[in-house]
């Protein structure tokens, strides 16, 4: 196994400080000086130096399980794993509940980790391709086609990681019946869900108790709260599911890192205030690049993302989107993420991430301009 | 898969105050202050909030490497990889290079997540019991007898969790030629390494090259520098052997928590006078506890542990030490790990812990002979 593309480009990028990344998904932000306040405090008190309960310390649990409660969905503490991250989440949860051999479905374009989580898991992969013209919806009868005997899961990312695309609550309402009628399992990461541009909110299916059964959902502290290094996220399901995963989960990190969990508990009780002054951020920046890229329509085309903080352009001529980021980061300092590390579809694309500084993506879209004035 | 006995055991003295715990095996010392407050630094310049390489921050396994070479091990900051404590370390290890089905010989009673690891990689597991008449010696002949096709590894705790016992020189050398001769890997959890007792040093099989493509060495801060919570480690092997590692590693955890980084390194700096400090206090609570455990003589035996923070008494009148162990915690309010829990030749045994304050020992101590008193 091979580490991905997103990681050689942030590799290149460390190296070549001159380099201006919009690859990986790291908020340029530093995070709530709240947060760090709350950590030193937990230092001082010497609460963080032993290991927590395998599932997370409870006083965290039953915060998270506040905040679902508030939000629609009756988890309660016990029904929460906080986990080193959602990519621990999904592995764990996978070589938990599945067997190697199983067979799962990945709609594609979709965050690369996903492919690599289930080939550590031994499971086989069938990718569904999203429509593009859609804009990348997904077709739930088409979908139903692809199940077989050996399906035991969907993998879902939502809002989508590259595209931002979204699903509707009647989208979700078919896929839950979906997992109902041929017991499969979705795992639904949601790391991107504040990061939304549509008017309505943003529906979630595990407010609906009938499918608590099927869904593992999946949370990340990392992209909401800045807090990428702190290794931290959770993870939702009903108990018999939460039973199967956490023998898993204890065998392969034994607990989250407490230190961590303390940043996350107090990024959740300031959650309110840091989602609106991000909310505001996003908005701006999501307008800033999607003007230039606008600019830019004579190499490509693209739709505005409802959700996350990437635009997913088609560029009109390029076939190979490795060849091309590796050009672009060297020939012209801008380091992007192949579409083709994101499965069938995402060739002939490159993702750009604008959760950085202004400056950045201004200087990062000039660099764009000039590379392909100088070189298509 | 069912969370073993010594976890239970930990859950039953949370939710019961009065209950002493010498069951996990959790230094009671808070760590360092040096590494708290070098923390706090890293806190506040903003240096923990994104990720950091997977394979762990360079200066990190530097420093890392400069400690290696400096006990004679010849392994550059590339063969390292910093892991979420050790037993991500042995978990994602197994996972990237052995297959479902292979098996490996895990010599017993040894430390139980061992099982838990292989089973979650799939492997087959045969265990090789230790002489306990060694005491509790590992005998390399009878050992290859167990060798089959299919045995791809040997995993190995040293020294030894539960019973203390550790490997000559010779020993090693003979076990490192069994594994180039058979083509094995000996994954070697070395977390109890700096607590010995021993009159010469330890020996070390990294020092010999000829073993550099055999051994993955496993080392965690957790023990030495009171950082359980903390979620820190790391391993090192060939630049092949890591190679192989790294990717999966990367789709279980990302990277190690990078605050949890900081600390360690912090850690490694002062690691002199901390190891110091800990040999001096190891010293005199294995004497305390040692000495409790003599005049227990009527109700069982037991062999001075050579390595580790562990004594494993073995007793007269029990055969089923897990009923014991909560027939203790309720009765006598303390906590140990049934021996069942250590695999093969663990029956008949319990675990008690003498890395904690003098006053738990004494009371523990206290309450074990109350026990026997009334109850054998």
């Amino acid at each position: 196994m091979d580490l991905p593309a997103i990681k050689i480009m942030e590799q290149y990028a460390r190296e070549h400080p001159e380099v201006i990344s919009l690859s990986q998904g790291i908020p340029a932000s530093a995070s709530d000086p709240r947060i760090r306040l709350s950590v030193m405090s937990a230092l001082l008190s010497n609460k963080v130096d032993k290991y927590s309960e395998p599932q997370g310390m409870l006083e965290f649990r039953e915060k998270i399980s506040d905040q679902l409660m508030g939000d629609g969905m009756k988890y309660s503490s016990s029904e929460v794993i906080v986990t080193v991250g959602a990519i621990e989440a999904m592995t764990v949860s996978l070589m938990a509940l599945l067997k190697p051999g199983d067979e799962v479905i990945i709609p594609t374009p979709t965050y690369s980790a996903f492919f690599r989580s289930a080939k550590v898991a031994g499971l086989n992969v069938t990718e569904f391709p999203l429509n593009e013209e859609g804009p990348w919806s997904l077709d739930i009868s088409l979908l139903e086609d692809q199940i077989s005997k050996r399906t035991k899961a969907i993998l879902l990312c939502h809002p989508n990681n590259p595209t931002g695309s979204t699903l509707t609550q009647e989208k979700f309402e078919s896929l839950g019946q979906l997992a109902i009628e041929h017991n499969l399992i979705i795992f639904l990461d949601e790391v991107y869900r504040n990061m939304f541009y549509g008017e309505a909110a943003l529906y979630n299916p595990c407010t609906n108790s009938a499918f608590k059964n099927y869904i593992v959902r999946i949370v990340s502290f990392s992209k909401d709260f800045s807090l990428t290094g702190w290794r931290v996220g959770f993870l939702h399901s009903s108990q018999q599911i939460i039973d199967e995963i956490l023998p898993v989960h204890d065998t392969v990190v034994n607990c989250a890192p407490v230190i961590s969990q303390y940043a996350a508990l107090s990024a959740l009780e300031n959650a309110e205030s840091i989602f609106l002054s991000n909310k505001e951020l996003y908005h701006k920046n999501r307008q800033l690049m999607g003007e230039r890229l606008l600019q830019l329509s004579d190499y490509l085309s693209f739709t505005w993302p409802q959700g996350s903080y990437f635009f997913f352009p088609k560029f009109k001529k390029m076939t190979d989107s490795r060849s091309f980021c590796l050009d672009l980061v060297k020939k012209a300092g801008i380091a992007a993420v192949p579409g083709s590390d994101f499965g069938t579809g995402g060739e002939g694309h490159i993702r750009l991430c604008f959760g950085r500084e202004k400056e950045s993506i201004t200087e990062g879209m000039n660099r764009l301009e000039n590379y392909f004035k100088e070189n298509l």
